[in-house]
């Protein structure tokens, strides 16, 4: 018998601890144990069954590593093309590739709220695994706690990953140099307004879809291809607009975008135009900014291009000699007007 | 100006803004960098400023790894003897030093509620901070999200932490074999009623203490004097019990303890008695079972003895013959009691 399968309920158990978190999940006594190994094991790779030990035994990593963690607080849980699970995966070994490294070990940690059915747990997990099983990831070490009713919103996830480094990687921008040219990986904003959208009930058709998913691929692409790639970021919060600030102030010169060149999809941008949000400040999840040497963008884009996923990558911008606004937007035809910074709270609780 | 210092509010800001955690901290802009800038990294260590990073970048480490998580929910945040922050360095790196490994790099994922005084932000941090100079754990990446009033308690804090494996490792509970002697680090349920007694204020004198603390000098001074360790496992939740039902199940034997044998402060069985809560289902946070080659037990109890920690360390028990219970409990004078697996949930958020 597993909880996995919670709507058949063994006749001889109350159904109200089998389809639903209680308290005793996150005690670490029998009901804690029965619940890793029915309903989180399964999900996850049935290799890695010694989850259950307190930390996990690795042999030692080939070269210099990369660690990182996100927690993922995500309202709603269920979003077009992704939910808290996938999210949780993508957004820690995104961290990951961007740094240059290839995922190799990941942990996760559930924060459960009491009275949360298990049905939506399982389906959470189900889609841990396969995004996992999609990255090339293994989960080797966890955590389960569970708060009183009303102390989380259903459920929040940590995860963390430990990447082994490939040479070369990317100087970082701090080695951005005037001429540089910089790459959008997609559309942009896809994430924050399909989360919007499924919160608020938009109701707008076509429905805006996340673009949570793997920035992998694109980075072995640019690798494969000799790309002189000198910064990656994966524009989440704050969206590609705290990118470009993060990177002009590491680098001290100004970075000039063109609005006509950045993609956007319609639907994002008629949620955009609703609600007077710029695309720019919104969050992405599997998008990223690209930093190549002078002359490069274009071989860049072509690599990226071969990939679904990043079909419309497009080249966007330039670095410059440091001008009084450190990010400018070429807005339409008229002329380069300063882009903000991020700072208040437009959308909040996008990962 | 640092935020540290929140009781000095620079008149030119609003204090709402400046002493008080708002969801615009969550959200990756100007807001948030301050955060990072101005108090999480001042209050770790002054070296680890890259912290902006999104993935650490580490050197190669030198032999085989552990990888751990934890998350912390722990009621109230601040008990005598510890607090969330120290809990979540000693928590985690705990798991490792059990492991048979040396705390290397750690992780730090907050989930702070909107509205959380800055100021015990600042304190949770601050003992952070000292946590891990103790440990000599680097914190090298970390994470913040806020959430909506109401959706979080405070706050909460996953840690994750790699480790470097130091052989010899303990076989472990499977290796273990009739004859083996069972040992406590020291007295027993302390962190988990000296929580419950903070959370229900039961004003109980002398007040309980958590043992919250690190276990590496005691697995140190083990592996210094040779000990012939079978396995190490830290008590935590579900208490010196959950860990000996863990070991009986995957050696096949029976744990027989000696209840006289236990170390058990006054004012823990007061609290225990009161409440009719087994100190053996209790929760500790700096207390460790045991188990090493049939004869080594004196010899390992006088190397934990050294440490001021571990003064109380007492040989209790041995492995038997498998018998019909699987753990028993030598109950004062009288005859062996089979004890009971920790299954519902006594002591809830007790980490």
């Amino acid at each position: 018998m597993t909880f996995a399968t919670a709507g058949i309920a063994c006749p001889t158990m109350h159904s109200s601890s089998q389809d639903r978190i209680t308290l005793a999940h996150g005690e670490g006594g029998r009901q804690s144990r029965r619940l890793i190994a029915e309903v989180i094991l399964p999900a996850l790779n049935p290799a890695d069954q010694h989850l259950t030990e307190d930390a996990a035994c690795l042999p030692q990593p080939t070269g210099p590593i990369a660690f990182t963690t996100d927690s993922f607080v995500v309202s709603p849980i269920f979003f077009p093309a992704g939910d808290i699970g996938s999210l949780s995966v993508f957004g820690t070994t995104n961290d990951l590739a961007v740094a240059g490294a290839v995922p190799l070990w990941m942990s996760l940690a559930l924060v459960l709220e009491e009275g949360l059915p298990m049905s939506i747990l399982s389906r959470v997990l189900a889609s841990v695994g396969r995004a996992a099983r999609e990255v090339g990831v293994r989960v080797v070490t966890g955590d389960t706690k569970v708060v009183p009713k009303g102390m989380a919103d259903g459920l929040y996830i940590n995860t963390a990953a430990v990447g082994l480094i490939r040479p070369p990687v990317p100087a970082g921008p701090t080695a951005l140099a005037v001429g540089d040219e910089l790459i959008l990986s997609g559309p942009i904003a896809r994430h924050g307004v399909a989360v919007l959208a499924a919160r608020e009930q938009l109701g707008i058709l076509p429905e805006p879809t996340s673009d949570c998913g793997s920035l992998l691929p694109g980075v072995e692409a640019l690798r494969r291809r000799s790309i002189p790639v000198r910064a990656i970021r994966d524009a989440t919060r704050g969206g590609v607009s705290a990118v470009l600030h993060e990177w002009a102030r590491d680098c001290r010169l100004s970075l000039s975008i063109n609005e006509l060149s950045i993609p956007v999809a319609d639907e994002t941008r008629g949620v955009c135009e609703l609600l007077g949000l710029d695309p720019l400040h919104v969050a992405n999840e599997g998008t990223m900014v690209i930093a190549v040497a002078p002359g490069a963008g274009e071989a860049a884009v072509a690599a990226l291009q071969e990939l679904p996923q990043h079909r419309q990558a497009a080249l966007c911008g330039v670095v410059q000699v440091r001008q009084l606004a450190s990010v400018v937007v070429q807005r339409g035809l008229g002329r380069a007007i300063p882009l903000d910074e991020p700072q208040g709270a437009p959308l909040p609780r996008i990962c």
